[in-house]
Protein backbone atom coordinates (compact mmCIF):
# COMPACT_ATOMS: atom_id res chain seq x y z
CA UNK A 1 0.00 0.00 0.00
CA UNK A 2 1.07 3.62 -0.60
CA UNK A 3 -0.05 6.86 2.03
CA UNK A 4 -0.07 9.99 0.03
CA UNK A 5 1.26 12.54 2.73
CA UNK A 6 0.35 16.40 2.21
CA UNK A 7 2.54 18.08 4.29
CA UNK A 8 4.50 21.72 4.31
CA UNK A 9 7.74 22.62 6.12
CA UNK A 10 9.34 25.69 6.58
CA UNK A 11 13.07 24.97 4.28
CA UNK A 12 15.21 26.88 6.45
CA UNK A 13 16.72 24.43 8.47
CA UNK A 14 17.21 21.92 5.32
CA UNK A 15 19.13 20.91 2.47
CA UNK A 16 16.44 20.58 0.14
CA UNK A 17 14.00 18.14 0.37
CA UNK A 18 16.11 15.04 -0.94
CA UNK A 19 18.38 13.01 0.74
CA UNK A 20 22.32 14.10 0.63
CA UNK A 21 25.68 12.82 1.09
CA UNK A 22 25.50 16.10 4.21
CA UNK A 23 23.22 18.03 6.03
CA UNK A 24 19.69 16.96 7.15
CA UNK A 25 16.88 16.85 4.74
CA UNK A 26 12.91 17.28 4.57
CA UNK A 27 13.17 13.30 3.00
CA UNK A 28 15.82 11.79 5.89
CA UNK A 29 13.74 13.72 8.49
CA UNK A 30 10.43 12.13 7.41
CA UNK A 31 11.72 8.35 6.89
CA UNK A 32 12.93 8.96 10.58
CA UNK A 33 9.85 9.76 11.90
CA UNK A 34 7.85 7.25 9.65
CA UNK A 35 10.45 4.11 11.17
CA UNK A 36 9.43 5.92 14.77
CA UNK A 37 5.61 5.20 14.16
CA UNK A 38 5.70 2.20 12.01
CA UNK A 39 8.32 0.23 13.55
CA UNK A 40 10.31 -0.32 10.19
CA UNK A 41 12.09 1.69 7.32
CA UNK A 42 9.96 2.62 4.41
CA UNK A 43 10.78 4.42 1.03
CA UNK A 44 9.77 8.12 0.88
CA UNK A 45 9.18 9.38 -2.26
CA UNK A 46 8.20 13.46 -3.24
CA UNK A 47 6.59 15.12 -5.93
CA UNK A 48 9.60 17.51 -6.18
CA UNK A 49 13.31 18.52 -5.56
CA UNK A 50 13.51 21.54 -3.86
CA UNK A 51 16.76 23.46 -2.87
CA UNK A 52 18.25 24.42 0.33
CA UNK A 53 16.43 27.03 1.94
CA UNK A 54 13.31 26.37 -0.25
CA UNK A 55 10.01 26.69 1.51
CA UNK A 56 6.51 24.34 0.93
CA UNK A 57 3.16 25.59 1.92
CA UNK A 58 2.31 22.08 0.34
CA UNK A 59 4.36 19.44 -0.64
CA UNK A 60 3.27 15.68 -1.62
CA UNK A 61 4.60 12.42 -0.93
CA UNK A 62 5.00 8.72 -0.71
CA UNK A 63 5.58 6.41 1.77
CA UNK A 64 5.31 2.71 0.50
CA UNK A 65 4.28 0.39 3.98
CA UNK A 66 5.84 -2.54 1.03
CA UNK A 67 3.27 -5.14 2.37
CA UNK A 68 4.84 -5.05 6.39
CA UNK A 69 1.81 -4.57 8.38
CA UNK A 70 0.52 -1.08 9.39
CA UNK A 71 0.28 -0.76 12.62
CA UNK A 72 -0.80 2.18 12.68
CA UNK A 73 -4.40 3.36 10.94
CA UNK A 74 -4.35 5.56 8.05
CA UNK A 75 -6.66 7.83 9.69
CA UNK A 76 -4.43 8.48 12.69
CA UNK A 77 -0.84 8.55 10.49
CA UNK A 78 -1.04 12.25 10.12
CA UNK A 79 -1.27 12.69 14.30
CA UNK A 80 1.20 10.36 14.71
CA UNK A 81 4.18 11.69 12.64
CA UNK A 82 3.43 15.24 13.79
CA UNK A 83 4.00 14.17 17.67
CA UNK A 84 7.46 12.85 16.43
CA UNK A 85 8.19 15.65 13.56
CA UNK A 86 10.18 18.48 14.44
CA UNK A 87 7.83 21.56 14.40
CA UNK A 88 9.46 22.59 11.21
CA UNK A 89 7.63 19.99 9.54
CA UNK A 90 3.71 19.39 9.30
CA UNK A 91 1.78 16.24 8.02
CA UNK A 92 -1.76 17.77 7.18
CA UNK A 93 -3.24 14.82 5.66
CA UNK A 94 -2.67 11.41 4.32
CA UNK A 95 -4.58 9.66 2.30
CA UNK A 96 -4.14 5.79 0.80
CA UNK A 97 -3.27 5.64 -2.97
CA UNK A 98 -3.09 2.52 -4.97
CA UNK A 99 0.55 0.87 -5.72
CA UNK A 100 0.65 2.16 -9.36
CA UNK A 101 0.47 5.67 -8.24
CA UNK A 102 3.73 7.90 -8.13
CA UNK A 103 4.01 11.03 -6.37
CA UNK A 104 6.33 12.83 -9.27
CA UNK A 105 5.00 11.65 -12.70
CA UNK A 106 1.22 11.62 -11.56
CA UNK A 107 1.60 15.45 -10.83
CA UNK A 108 -1.09 17.09 -13.64
CA UNK A 109 0.25 20.74 -12.25
CA UNK A 110 2.24 22.48 -9.15
CA UNK A 111 2.06 26.23 -8.59
CA UNK A 112 4.88 28.50 -6.79
CA UNK A 113 5.25 31.29 -5.11
CA UNK A 114 8.19 33.56 -4.85
CA UNK A 115 8.12 36.10 -1.88
CA UNK A 116 9.77 39.62 -2.12
CA UNK A 117 9.51 42.01 0.58
CA UNK A 118 9.98 45.28 -1.38
CA UNK A 119 10.66 47.63 1.91
CA UNK A 120 12.87 49.76 1.90
CA UNK A 121 13.82 48.90 5.33
CA UNK A 122 14.72 44.79 5.97
CA UNK A 123 11.68 42.96 8.01
CA UNK A 124 13.35 40.69 11.15
CA UNK A 125 9.95 38.61 10.46
CA UNK A 126 10.76 37.72 6.65
CA UNK A 127 14.47 37.72 6.99
CA UNK A 128 14.70 33.76 6.01
CA UNK A 129 10.91 33.80 4.19
CA UNK A 130 11.38 36.30 1.59
CA UNK A 131 13.95 38.32 -0.81
CA UNK A 132 14.51 41.92 0.42
CA UNK A 133 14.76 43.96 -2.94
CA UNK A 134 14.87 47.75 -1.30
CA UNK A 135 14.02 49.40 -4.50
CA UNK A 136 10.39 49.81 -5.10
CA UNK A 137 9.62 47.36 -7.99
CA UNK A 138 6.92 48.34 -10.98
CA UNK A 139 4.30 45.29 -10.71
CA UNK A 140 2.31 46.62 -13.47
CA UNK A 141 5.48 46.01 -15.89
CA UNK A 142 6.66 42.61 -14.31
CA UNK A 143 3.07 41.64 -14.79
CA UNK A 144 3.21 42.29 -18.44
CA UNK A 145 6.78 40.36 -18.96
CA UNK A 146 4.90 37.94 -16.87
CA UNK A 147 2.26 37.43 -19.58
CA UNK A 148 4.51 36.26 -21.90
CA UNK A 149 6.15 33.62 -20.47
CA UNK A 150 2.48 31.72 -20.41
CA UNK A 151 2.19 28.93 -23.10
CA UNK A 152 4.30 26.19 -24.24
CA UNK A 153 7.56 26.94 -24.39
CA UNK A 154 11.10 25.68 -24.42
CA UNK A 155 12.42 27.20 -21.37
CA UNK A 156 16.24 26.42 -21.69
CA UNK A 157 16.86 30.27 -21.11
CA UNK A 158 15.28 29.86 -17.86
CA UNK A 159 17.37 27.03 -16.66
CA UNK A 160 19.89 26.42 -14.40
CA UNK A 161 23.26 25.68 -16.06
CA UNK A 162 24.59 21.90 -15.16
CA UNK A 163 21.15 20.53 -15.87
CA UNK A 164 21.20 17.47 -17.29
CA UNK A 165 17.66 17.55 -17.86
CA UNK A 166 16.91 16.40 -21.89
CA UNK A 167 13.24 17.41 -22.34
CA UNK A 168 13.12 21.73 -21.50
CA UNK A 169 9.65 22.39 -22.76
CA UNK A 170 6.98 22.79 -20.62
CA UNK A 171 3.41 24.26 -19.93
CA UNK A 172 2.74 27.51 -18.16
CA UNK A 173 -0.69 28.25 -17.53
CA UNK A 174 -0.03 30.88 -15.60
CA UNK A 175 2.04 33.70 -13.90
CA UNK A 176 0.77 37.31 -12.37
CA UNK A 177 2.58 39.21 -10.07
CA UNK A 178 0.72 41.20 -7.14
CA UNK A 179 1.73 43.39 -4.15
CA UNK A 180 -0.12 43.30 -0.95
CA UNK A 181 1.18 46.08 0.99
CA UNK A 182 5.21 45.84 1.12
CA UNK A 183 5.29 42.34 -0.26
CA UNK A 184 5.35 41.63 -3.80
CA UNK A 185 3.98 38.05 -4.98
CA UNK A 186 5.00 36.29 -8.04
CA UNK A 187 2.60 33.37 -8.77
CA UNK A 188 3.72 30.59 -11.58
CA UNK A 189 1.57 27.73 -12.30
CA UNK A 190 2.87 25.08 -15.04
CA UNK A 191 3.18 21.12 -15.41
CA UNK A 192 6.22 21.20 -14.44
CA UNK A 193 9.69 23.26 -13.83
CA UNK A 194 13.03 23.24 -14.91
CA UNK A 195 16.04 23.68 -12.24
CA UNK A 196 16.24 27.31 -10.59
CA UNK A 197 13.42 28.14 -13.30
CA UNK A 198 11.01 29.92 -10.75
CA UNK A 199 14.22 31.68 -9.09
CA UNK A 200 15.32 32.57 -12.48
CA UNK A 201 11.54 34.00 -13.44
CA UNK A 202 11.82 35.85 -10.56
CA UNK A 203 15.57 37.43 -11.59
CA UNK A 204 14.07 38.01 -14.86
CA UNK A 205 10.95 39.79 -13.53
CA UNK A 206 13.15 42.12 -11.55
CA UNK A 207 15.34 43.01 -14.28
CA UNK A 208 12.30 44.32 -16.18
CA UNK A 209 11.18 46.36 -13.18
CA UNK A 210 14.27 47.87 -13.20
CA UNK A 211 14.40 48.70 -17.39
CA UNK A 212 17.16 45.91 -17.83
CA UNK A 213 15.06 44.10 -20.15
CA UNK A 214 11.41 45.07 -21.27
CA UNK A 215 8.60 42.92 -21.63
CA UNK A 216 8.36 42.24 -25.02
CA UNK A 217 12.14 40.98 -24.75
CA UNK A 218 10.97 37.53 -22.70
CA UNK A 219 9.86 36.29 -26.41
CA UNK A 220 13.43 36.41 -27.57
CA UNK A 221 14.81 35.16 -24.31
CA UNK A 222 12.75 31.67 -24.91
CA UNK A 223 13.73 31.29 -28.42
CA UNK A 224 17.30 32.19 -27.49
CA UNK A 225 16.82 29.11 -25.66
CA UNK A 226 20.22 31.24 -23.93
CA UNK A 227 20.45 30.92 -19.83
CA UNK A 228 23.07 34.40 -20.06
CA UNK A 229 20.37 36.15 -21.47
CA UNK A 230 17.84 35.99 -18.90
CA UNK A 231 17.88 37.79 -15.20
CA UNK A 232 19.64 36.51 -12.18
CA UNK A 233 18.54 33.55 -10.39
CA UNK A 234 16.84 35.11 -6.85
CA UNK A 235 17.73 33.45 -3.81
CA UNK A 236 15.91 30.35 -2.29
CA UNK A 237 14.71 31.53 1.05
CA UNK A 238 11.55 33.51 -1.16
CA UNK A 239 10.15 30.48 -2.72
CA UNK A 240 7.76 28.23 -2.08
CA UNK A 241 6.01 24.86 -3.60
CA UNK A 242 2.50 26.20 -3.12
CA UNK A 243 -0.17 23.64 -4.63
CA UNK A 244 0.55 20.05 -6.31
CA UNK A 245 -2.61 18.86 -8.37
CA UNK A 246 -3.14 15.17 -9.13
CA UNK A 247 -5.65 13.66 -11.26
CA UNK B 1 23.00 63.99 22.71
CA UNK B 2 20.55 61.00 23.08
CA UNK B 3 19.42 59.25 19.71
CA UNK B 4 15.85 57.56 19.80
CA UNK B 5 15.81 54.54 18.31
CA UNK B 6 12.50 52.71 16.89
CA UNK B 7 13.57 48.89 15.95
CA UNK B 8 11.79 45.26 15.87
CA UNK B 9 12.87 42.21 16.38
CA UNK B 10 12.14 38.43 15.75
CA UNK B 11 13.38 37.44 20.10
CA UNK B 12 14.29 33.73 19.06
CA UNK B 13 17.56 34.01 19.03
CA UNK B 14 17.74 36.53 21.87
CA UNK B 15 17.68 36.07 25.93
CA UNK B 16 15.51 39.08 25.65
CA UNK B 17 16.50 42.59 25.24
CA UNK B 18 18.67 42.98 28.50
CA UNK B 19 21.99 42.48 28.87
CA UNK B 20 22.15 39.26 30.43
CA UNK B 21 25.96 37.41 31.68
CA UNK B 22 24.88 34.63 29.54
CA UNK B 23 23.65 34.76 26.00
CA UNK B 24 23.48 37.29 23.47
CA UNK B 25 20.49 39.77 23.97
CA UNK B 26 19.01 42.79 21.67
CA UNK B 27 20.74 45.42 23.94
CA UNK B 28 24.38 43.45 23.61
CA UNK B 29 23.93 43.17 19.94
CA UNK B 30 23.21 46.79 19.39
CA UNK B 31 25.64 48.37 21.77
CA UNK B 32 27.95 46.42 19.41
CA UNK B 33 26.29 47.57 16.33
CA UNK B 34 26.91 51.17 17.54
CA UNK B 35 30.09 50.77 18.54
CA UNK B 36 30.79 49.31 15.29
CA UNK B 37 28.92 52.77 13.64
CA UNK B 38 30.06 54.93 16.01
CA UNK B 39 33.42 54.23 16.57
CA UNK B 40 32.88 54.07 20.11
CA UNK B 41 30.70 52.09 22.90
CA UNK B 42 27.17 54.11 23.74
CA UNK B 43 25.06 53.16 26.75
CA UNK B 44 21.96 51.90 25.17
CA UNK B 45 18.82 51.87 27.58
CA UNK B 46 15.72 50.25 26.44
CA UNK B 47 11.70 51.13 27.21
CA UNK B 48 11.22 47.52 28.22
CA UNK B 49 12.70 44.23 29.25
CA UNK B 50 11.64 41.62 27.18
CA UNK B 51 11.88 38.04 27.91
CA UNK B 52 13.79 35.42 26.35
CA UNK B 53 12.19 34.59 22.89
CA UNK B 54 9.29 37.44 23.06
CA UNK B 55 9.25 39.56 19.88
CA UNK B 56 9.32 43.31 19.26
CA UNK B 57 7.14 44.60 16.26
CA UNK B 58 7.97 48.21 17.57
CA UNK B 59 10.40 48.89 20.53
CA UNK B 60 11.86 51.91 21.48
CA UNK B 61 15.68 52.42 23.09
CA UNK B 62 18.35 55.30 23.17
CA UNK B 63 21.78 55.68 22.42
CA UNK B 64 23.07 58.25 23.81
CA UNK B 65 26.47 59.95 22.27
CA UNK B 66 27.82 61.29 25.49
CA UNK B 67 29.43 64.49 24.30
CA UNK B 68 31.46 62.81 21.65
CA UNK B 69 31.40 63.48 18.22
CA UNK B 70 28.57 62.13 16.56
CA UNK B 71 30.38 61.01 13.02
CA UNK B 72 27.30 59.91 11.56
CA UNK B 73 24.33 62.62 10.67
CA UNK B 74 21.49 61.39 12.38
CA UNK B 75 19.60 60.46 9.18
CA UNK B 76 22.07 58.35 8.40
CA UNK B 77 22.36 56.14 11.47
CA UNK B 78 19.44 53.66 11.14
CA UNK B 79 21.11 52.77 7.41
CA UNK B 80 24.40 52.53 8.77
CA UNK B 81 23.09 50.45 11.77
CA UNK B 82 21.02 48.00 9.37
CA UNK B 83 24.12 47.59 7.32
CA UNK B 84 25.65 45.94 10.49
CA UNK B 85 22.87 44.55 12.37
CA UNK B 86 22.10 40.87 11.94
CA UNK B 87 18.95 40.02 10.13
CA UNK B 88 16.47 39.89 12.83
CA UNK B 89 16.91 42.84 14.51
CA UNK B 90 15.93 46.52 11.91
CA UNK B 91 16.13 50.03 12.89
CA UNK B 92 12.94 51.50 11.35
CA UNK B 93 13.69 55.11 12.24
CA UNK B 94 16.23 57.37 14.44
CA UNK B 95 15.18 61.27 15.66
CA UNK B 96 17.04 62.83 18.31
CA UNK B 97 15.52 63.46 21.78
CA UNK B 98 17.31 65.84 24.60
CA UNK B 99 19.18 64.89 27.22
CA UNK B 100 16.60 64.73 30.10
CA UNK B 101 14.31 62.01 27.88
CA UNK B 102 13.69 58.36 29.39
CA UNK B 103 12.65 55.54 27.36
CA UNK B 104 11.24 53.79 30.02
CA UNK B 105 9.91 56.49 32.25
CA UNK B 106 8.21 59.07 29.64
CA UNK B 107 5.83 56.04 28.38
CA UNK B 108 2.81 56.63 28.68
CA UNK B 109 1.43 53.46 26.88
CA UNK B 110 2.57 50.16 25.49
CA UNK B 111 0.33 47.67 23.25
CA UNK B 112 1.34 43.93 23.15
CA UNK B 113 0.01 41.28 20.80
CA UNK B 114 -0.04 37.54 21.93
CA UNK B 115 -0.58 35.26 18.95
CA UNK B 116 -2.29 31.84 19.16
CA UNK B 117 -2.24 29.57 16.40
CA UNK B 118 -5.61 28.19 16.74
CA UNK B 119 -5.55 25.34 14.18
CA UNK B 120 -6.08 21.69 14.82
CA UNK B 121 -2.42 21.43 13.23
CA UNK B 122 0.95 22.82 14.50
CA UNK B 123 2.31 25.03 11.35
CA UNK B 124 5.80 24.96 9.89
CA UNK B 125 5.64 28.94 9.24
CA UNK B 126 4.80 29.92 13.01
CA UNK B 127 6.15 27.67 15.29
CA UNK B 128 8.47 30.27 17.33
CA UNK B 129 5.93 33.36 16.39
CA UNK B 130 2.62 31.86 17.92
CA UNK B 131 1.42 29.62 20.77
CA UNK B 132 -0.07 26.68 19.08
CA UNK B 133 -3.28 25.62 20.75
CA UNK B 134 -5.21 23.07 19.11
CA UNK B 135 -8.74 22.87 20.84
CA UNK B 136 -11.03 25.90 19.15
CA UNK B 137 -11.06 28.81 21.60
CA UNK B 138 -14.43 30.49 22.50
CA UNK B 139 -12.98 34.44 21.73
CA UNK B 140 -17.01 35.88 22.47
CA UNK B 141 -16.36 34.49 25.86
CA UNK B 142 -12.73 35.20 26.00
CA UNK B 143 -13.75 38.88 24.85
CA UNK B 144 -16.10 39.23 27.66
CA UNK B 145 -13.73 38.59 30.44
CA UNK B 146 -10.83 40.71 28.82
CA UNK B 147 -13.49 43.49 29.28
CA UNK B 148 -13.21 42.68 32.91
CA UNK B 149 -9.51 43.64 33.07
CA UNK B 150 -9.86 46.99 31.93
CA UNK B 151 -9.48 50.16 33.83
CA UNK B 152 -6.84 50.98 36.96
CA UNK B 153 -6.49 47.63 39.68
CA UNK B 154 -3.94 46.53 41.46
CA UNK B 155 -2.64 43.48 39.00
CA UNK B 156 -0.51 41.14 41.25
CA UNK B 157 -2.72 38.35 40.87
CA UNK B 158 -1.21 39.14 36.74
CA UNK B 159 2.43 39.32 38.23
CA UNK B 160 4.97 36.52 38.62
CA UNK B 161 6.03 35.34 41.77
CA UNK B 162 9.34 36.56 42.58
CA UNK B 163 8.90 40.06 41.00
CA UNK B 164 10.62 42.40 43.26
CA UNK B 165 7.95 45.50 41.75
CA UNK B 166 6.30 47.20 45.05
CA UNK B 167 3.48 49.03 43.04
CA UNK B 168 1.35 46.56 41.17
CA UNK B 169 -1.34 49.21 40.25
CA UNK B 170 -1.87 49.25 36.44
CA UNK B 171 -3.91 50.75 34.21
CA UNK B 172 -5.28 48.95 31.16
CA UNK B 173 -6.69 50.78 28.54
CA UNK B 174 -7.88 48.27 26.16
CA UNK B 175 -7.48 44.68 25.90
CA UNK B 176 -9.24 42.66 23.14
CA UNK B 177 -9.43 39.15 21.63
CA UNK B 178 -9.96 38.58 17.57
CA UNK B 179 -10.20 36.05 15.41
CA UNK B 180 -8.08 36.09 11.67
CA UNK B 181 -8.56 32.69 10.17
CA UNK B 182 -6.56 30.14 12.28
CA UNK B 183 -4.60 33.06 14.52
CA UNK B 184 -6.75 34.27 17.60
CA UNK B 185 -5.15 37.71 18.49
CA UNK B 186 -4.97 38.87 21.99
CA UNK B 187 -4.40 42.62 21.93
CA UNK B 188 -4.04 45.00 25.73
CA UNK B 189 -2.91 48.12 25.91
CA UNK B 190 -2.03 49.89 29.25
CA UNK B 191 0.56 52.37 30.94
CA UNK B 192 2.64 50.06 32.25
CA UNK B 193 2.54 45.72 32.45
CA UNK B 194 4.17 43.78 35.29
CA UNK B 195 6.60 41.18 34.85
CA UNK B 196 4.75 38.33 32.87
CA UNK B 197 1.60 40.35 32.85
CA UNK B 198 0.40 39.82 29.32
CA UNK B 199 1.30 36.17 28.97
CA UNK B 200 -0.54 35.62 32.94
CA UNK B 201 -3.82 37.17 31.14
CA UNK B 202 -3.14 35.10 27.91
CA UNK B 203 -2.95 31.85 30.11
CA UNK B 204 -6.42 32.79 32.01
CA UNK B 205 -8.44 34.05 28.76
CA UNK B 206 -7.63 30.37 27.81
CA UNK B 207 -8.93 28.91 31.24
CA UNK B 208 -12.08 31.28 30.53
CA UNK B 209 -12.49 29.69 27.06
CA UNK B 210 -11.95 26.03 28.29
CA UNK B 211 -14.09 27.01 30.80
CA UNK B 212 -12.19 26.56 33.69
CA UNK B 213 -13.32 30.02 34.52
CA UNK B 214 -15.63 32.41 33.66
CA UNK B 215 -15.79 36.15 32.41
CA UNK B 216 -16.91 37.36 35.65
CA UNK B 217 -14.13 35.56 38.18
CA UNK B 218 -12.28 38.07 36.52
CA UNK B 219 -13.02 40.54 39.54
CA UNK B 220 -12.54 38.24 41.80
CA UNK B 221 -9.43 37.22 40.81
CA UNK B 222 -7.93 40.80 40.42
CA UNK B 223 -9.69 41.84 44.01
CA UNK B 224 -7.54 38.47 45.28
CA UNK B 225 -4.46 39.77 44.67
CA UNK B 226 -3.58 36.38 44.38
CA UNK B 227 -1.09 34.65 41.48
CA UNK B 228 -2.36 31.24 42.07
CA UNK B 229 -6.16 31.89 41.33
CA UNK B 230 -5.45 33.37 37.49
CA UNK B 231 -4.78 31.38 34.47
CA UNK B 232 -1.04 29.58 33.48
CA UNK B 233 1.71 31.30 32.11
CA UNK B 234 1.43 31.32 28.01
CA UNK B 235 4.53 30.72 26.07
CA UNK B 236 6.82 33.60 25.59
CA UNK B 237 7.39 32.61 21.46
CA UNK B 238 3.31 33.80 21.03
CA UNK B 239 4.03 37.54 22.92
CA UNK B 240 5.26 40.73 20.94
CA UNK B 241 5.34 44.14 21.84
CA UNK B 242 3.35 46.04 19.48
CA UNK B 243 3.16 50.03 20.09
CA UNK B 244 5.37 52.42 22.39
CA UNK B 245 4.08 56.20 22.99
CA UNK B 246 5.68 58.85 24.41
CA UNK B 247 4.16 62.59 25.21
Amino acid sequence: MKLLLTISYLGTRYHGFQVQPNGITVQSTLQDAVERVFGYRCPVTGCSRTDSGVHANMFCCTVETCGAPNRVPTEKVAAALNSVLPDDIAVRDVCEKPDGFHPRYDVVSKEYVYLINNSPVKDPFSADRAYHYPVPLDTVRMNEAAAHLVGEHDFAAFCASGSSVKDTVRNIFSCSVNRDENTVVIRICGNGFLYNMVRIVTGTLIYVSEGKLSPEDIDGIILSRDRHRAGFTAPAHGLYLNRVSYN
